[in-house]
């Protein structure tokens, strides 16, 4: 982040309790089935009756995966509740309720902390993510976030990662790659602050720092009862496509050409030397959608599809009873990468 | 921590996905009511019909919430999870689900990662929490650990801070200040690693290291309706008795000569210079529950402590109906001070 001056009002000069208010003073105003919101020792929430509850959780910690040179506070703010948001589409959930945890350096200024819950508290009015409660402290360090999300689906529409049968078509949303290709772009940037004046670029880096989780398309397949499997591409697709052969104790053949890499996406790769197939294949942060749909249930899928508001659709493959997971160009074979994990040497 | 050598195997040997594996084998079984655990995107479970849900977070950053020092990964492992539990027994809650959030540096050895890991998996199992999902990420900074917790409770049953009125008696769970004598002894050895063989000095450090919430407490006085407001002592008593004043509206009277002070922590206190009713009244993470009574109830709620398995019980103060909060020691008032807060300059 910039270097800081020391008049400027940090978060030392605010304290915990107020930080705490400027929360509170941010969110939507709560739903009636919030019992206890913000402010006790914790919350209580009405279930839904005849649903299952879904609950997920992420940490995004300053310089792991955000980097100041990079995206603002407020980009941080959309994207810590949009990777959640996206782990309950792929359940097939409705969002409802948040809880956000941050941990922050006490220098770290009110106007970046305001900026932050700014866009938090607008994605969470959007989603209709109730904001319920969390946790403030201060961090000598790496600044973190986590957030927790509970949604729900009722037991019957609940997606998971292991129903994929062979045979299956796999459908991807959306586009795959443009994270990554938009996180290239700029990082040979630089320090340079002035933006893409390039439409094709500029929907790539926002595709990296504003991820939209695919919340209404996850809902209406899973409520369609139209797949059976899914799982997002938080860590691209190439490890969506082995996660989903893994749990389903299938394997996976993906077409290259069908990859739905975006224009701007194939120029950055190329600019960079990359192979866009590859580089789309796996390339983090993408928050699409990975669907597993039994043949007959390809015209319910596709009609379903249509209630996703707009939103692309790709066949991309299929699932194979032989274990192994292929990627197949111009006819011929080839091994799909792997993606990214944490803690590797 | 100690210094590092290059042939203990760390986190970074070990990879991600064997790192949520190794969670996922210690870890009690599931109960039925959990649908989907560790392994999916998300998790998914079936709500308690006709009881609401609690929900809260905690996180504590290396260094700040814990010191190598003075602790080891197995109490981290406990009091992570304790912390939590301590505010679903303010609410009288049951625990049901957690989900465990870890941001840890890959040169951490995996022997400190697997005796964390014993220690929170072996109290979940007590305390019947179901470990169904979380986070793993890697961080350059202070590691760090967030849990978040479910927990279930009758709607009229739920304790809040908020229902205290003028008259009503305070009663204290347990003792007050021993975590913090436990921290005062810790901190005067230095980096001497030896035990006290002093067993009410050990006592008062293992309240600091392990702490143990005060669930059942909790449960049942929710479960009897025997109490109007309760809150946990994480940041100390008189943080608590401000906090439900001030929630519910009115003052509180604290009577100096019945704060349950442990006679090691009274020592402890005044080896260091300091007042042991101060000391006793403003120590954090003492984890012991505050319960604001009816007098007319008061019978009733004795009568449930006793199903409290042993666990002391003070009556040390009343609310009043003037909004001031006082400290009466030998017949005279004097302010009471304000506990710990994060971003204070």
């Amino acid at each position: 982040m910039e270097p800081l001056h020391s008049d400027i009002p940090s978060l030392a000069s605010v304290g915990e309790r107020a930080l705490i208010e400027r929360i509170r003073s941010r969110v939507p105003p709560h739903p009636d089935w919030v019992r206890i919101g913000i402010g006790d020792d914790a919350a209580a929430v009405e279930p839904v009756r005849g649903a299952l509850e879904v609950l997920t959780t992420d940490t995004m910690v300053e310089g792991v995966h955000w980097d100041w040179r990079y995206c603002s506070a407020g980009d941080v703010g959309v994207k810590c509740l949009a990777i959640n948001l996206s782990d309950l589409a792929s359940m097939g959930a409705e969002p409802r309720a948040g809880l956000l945890s941050l941990s922050l350096r006490s220098d770290w200024p009110v106007e970046e902390a305001d900026a932050f819950l700014e866009a938090f508290a607008g994605t969470a009015r959007l989603q209709k993510v109730a904001v319920i409660g969390g946790n403030v402290t201060s961090t000598p360090g790496p600044m973190s976030v986590t957030v927790t999300l509970t949604g729900s689906v009722r037991r019957r529409r609940v997606l998971t990662r292991s129903g994929g049968r062979p045979g299956d078509v796999l459908y991807v949303s959306g586009s795959v790659g443009s994270a990554l290709a938009g996180l290239m772009w700029l990082r040979a940037r630089g320090e340079r602050r002035d933006e893409s004046t390039d439409s094709a670029v500029a929907e790539c880096v926002a595709r990296y720092r504003r991820p939209d989780a695919r919340v209404r398309a996850g809902t209406v397949v899973g409520r369609n009862r139209a797949a059976n499997a899914c799982m997002d591409l938080s860590d691209g697709l190439a490890d969506a496509v082995r996660q989903i052969a893994e749990a389903s104790g299938v394997g996976a053949t993906i077409e290259a050409e069908s990859l739905p890499i975006s224009g701007g996406a194939r120029r950055i790769f190329e600019e960079h030397g990359e192979d866009p197939v590859l580089a789309g294949a796996t390339g983090g942060d993408d928050y699409e959608l990975l669907f597993a749909v039994t043949p007959r249930r390809r015209r319910a899928f596709e009609a379903a599809w249509r209630q996703a508001r707009g939103l692309a659709l790709s066949r991309i493959g299929f699932l194979t009873g032989d274990p192994a997971i292929r990627l197949v160009r111009n006819g011929r074979e080839e091994p799909l990468p792997e993606g990214f994990v944490h803690f590797h040497s």
